[in-house]
């Protein structure tokens, strides 16, 4: 296995680099085309590494690619989920090197996608023509990459439910985490869900003279800013009513052992360069940005933002918040609550409106699983050292719809890293990573087909 | 008189079209080249208008038209004061008609400044060529029209202290205010000071994905919010640490009178089609609007604000904030103390930054000199109807510069209607006030000069 990676690796890069030039972002329409293109990318690739079959199914949305290698149907097989769509780039300006033109700079892959999620799976479907290449595949395979993972994988759910057999696995693997350090690696145990809103506050219906008017109308930024601040309190915790209803409290051991893994304060400050941490009140960094819920503002925007000042008491307000989910909260009940609450503090001097984007609900996996012990056994060998269980703070709506809809656990073995810079400028993949998860994938193959007999 | 206005009324008319096809933003430098040319249209009209000289005077930002006209050392000189800058017209897509091809609707001319100030400004120098077409000019007339109003009048602030000779007048004439109704004709009597700012939150030191780090790492947004929340309380009333140390209260019998102006509250909810007003506590609209200190802000951005959803936790926030101040507030005093209450309500978990725009000082005129006593004549003899003393909620920061440094009162005798949609889409100026004010002006001059005698 080594030798071969050894052999290709330049190739193994050099295709991911091609992947990583398609400015595939799910959010922006104008970028549509190049969603087709990723896809279609994606599709070659799974041919050219060995699958019987590769095919691009139409959504509404963005296009999925779904392929297979069924090489024996008495063995296990695994499902692989992966996603084609990047974030948006912008703001471009803060790119030290443009997000489409990847670069190599100390080992590491610069560029939009180059960790999430575009070099996470694609080490999957390099991991398969090394399997095909030395006849070691030692399970059935089956690959769903999708193209509207950082937009809620709305179309995604619609196909899953609609073709239950076509999907049909014993577990389904994903690469589209973190690990701790690549000297400390770990497995993701468990996801926050999410809801994701947009709002708007409308005060008059044109824009006014602030000096004219100002004082006797209410303006709708200073709303939305009152609005948004009433919805934390004064010890970091949401105030939306019922919202911590379904939140599962840890036991003290359950924290205990999260807040075991390795964690220096003092690094995390200095790598963000900020004066302090903040958060909920009676809760750790880790616990915070793992196990407990969110409220963040992602976006806002309204009045005058150009250079210079313009004395306008602006007609409307808009922002763009969502809320991390954890266990047993859903996102359609945050949702309908944030609904309810944010239009039932708005004062008689404005209007609003409260739009969702998506969503998608906060999930666990069980570490005393077979494949979990498979993920444990195959990184143990490539990396010589056991890896830890974690909690993670991010969200894959899709995995907790896998377990609804094929009554299949999810295992969340990913390679990436906390410095890999996700959803920001500058987001880098390391090139140890890359090679390292292309190395342990087959070793999750081969041990998880043992086990499983 | 009227004969002479109908005799030219179109020319009068395109004259001022033409000035309106110039966009002269002062607020953004790519429009500088712009603010030359309307600059030297100023100076052409002045001469055309039958002014001895207008020159135009340099200043580091945009340059000030000077013209004069001295008939008689003996007689009273008047010093006209003006502007040819313009808000910024965005946002673009709200107007009906583009806001730099002026045009007429229903008896209306819509265009960016129609009202603000070109309208208003050209006026005078209408009135002018009419005095001296006709032989009636009463008075020395200086005319000083600048460049720079909207962003803070800094520069021509210095002219004034430079020139103080040029400029000794007897009083100070300013047409940049309203009226009440074109049935209810006013004169302000006083107008706010301002103080503009602009503010920036800094959290970590790159966007951050927020599954990854959020609810451990304080957001921006959410932190701007907060500290922008705090600075108004449950009355309305501005929290800032001594703010209302120099608001002058006015008394019950000034009260009365000020809320003895014709104002109709359901009409005006039902003209911004807002379900309720707002503001401080314990004053009514007319009040909140005139006499007493406000905080809007003009304009706020930060995260994504494209196109659906990016689960980012920004690196910053940004917000553009200004007070309007009444006697005897002071925009230096103010803007310290801004600066100092702003920059210690931030948590140590982000960095803030204030940077003041510009400022000026809040202005009262009294009603028993000779220049209110003819402006009021002029008015009721144009009007039929005596006008109204009434308080502006708007700022012309150069007037009380004017005092300190010639010792003169300015008289706001100014044509406008709150329906002109001053510094929003679609300004208009009505024909009727248009003509209305050409009419008047040299009835002032008229007055004033048998007055003085």
């Amino acid at each position: 296995m080594k030798q071969y990676i050894e052999t290709h690796k330049d190739r193994f890069l050099n295709e991911l680099l091609d992947l990583l030039r398609i400015p595939s972002v799910s959010a922006d329409s104008k970028f549509k085309g190049d969603m087709r293109s990723a896809a279609a990318f994606v599709q070659k690739s799974m041919l050219a590494a060995g699958a019987d079959t590769a095919e691009i199914y139409e959504t509404p949305g963005h296009p999925i690619v779904y392929g297979e290698k069924i090489i024996d149907p008495s063995l296990p097989t695994v499902l692989v989920y992966g996603h084609y769509d990047v974030q948006p780039a912008d703001p471009y300006e803060l790119w030290d090197s443009p997000p489409f033109e990847p670069v190599i700079k100390n080992d590491r892959i610069y560029a939009r996608g180059a960790c999430d999620d575009k070099g996470q799976f694609y080490m999957h479907i390099k991991a398969l023509e090394m399997m095909v290449a030395t006849n070691t595949l030692a399970c059935n395979i089956k690959m769903m990459i999708e193209g509207e993972e950082e937009v809620g994988s709305s179309h995604l759910e619609t196909f899953v439910n609609s073709h239950k057999e076509l999907l049909e696995c014993d577990t389904i693997l994903i690469s589209d985490t973190s690990i701790i350090a690549n000297d400390v690696p770990s497995i993701e145990t468990g996801l926050r869900g999410l809801t994701y809103m947009e709002v708007e506050v409308v005060g008059a219906n044109r824009d006014l003279h602030s000096g004219v008017y100002g004082g006797g109308v209410a303006n709708p930024i200073n709303v939305l800013c009152e609005m948004i601040a009433s919805l934390t309190d004064a010890d970091g915790r949401i105030t939306i009513p019922g919202f911590y209803d379904q939140v599962v409290e840890l036991s003290a051991e359950e924290r205990a052992a999260l807040n075991a893994a390795p964690f220096d304060l003092e690094a995390y400050k200095e790598d963000l360069q900020i004066g302090d941490v903040a958060g909920e009140k009676g809760y750790t960094t880790i616990e915070r940005t793992s196990v407990r819920p969110t409220l963040d503002v992602n976006g806002i925007w309204g009045g005058y933002t150009g250079e210079g000042a313009k004395t306008v008491l602006p007609s409307k307000a808009n922002a763009k918040i969502s809320m991390r989910l954890v266990p047993n909260q859903t996102d359609e009940e945050i949702c309908a609550l944030f609904t309810k609450h944010f239009e039932a503090i708005a004062p008689a001097s404005v209007r609003v409106s409260v739009k969702p984007h998506h969503g998608g609900l906060p999930y666990v996996t069980p570490t005393d699983s077979v494949e979990y012990r498979a993920a444990e056994m195959a990184m143990e060998e490539s990396f010589g050292k056991k890896p830890i269980p974690a909690r993670g703070g991010g969200s894959i709506p899709i995995v907790a719809l896998f377990e609804q809809v094929l009554g299949r656990k999810s295992i969340l073995m990913g390679f990436g890293l906390d410095i890999d810079a996700l959803h920001s400028p500058n987001e880098s993949y390391g090139l140890f990573n890359y090679y390292k998860g292309i190395e342990t994938i087959p070793l999750f193959f081969k041990h998880y087909a043992q086990l499983k007999k």
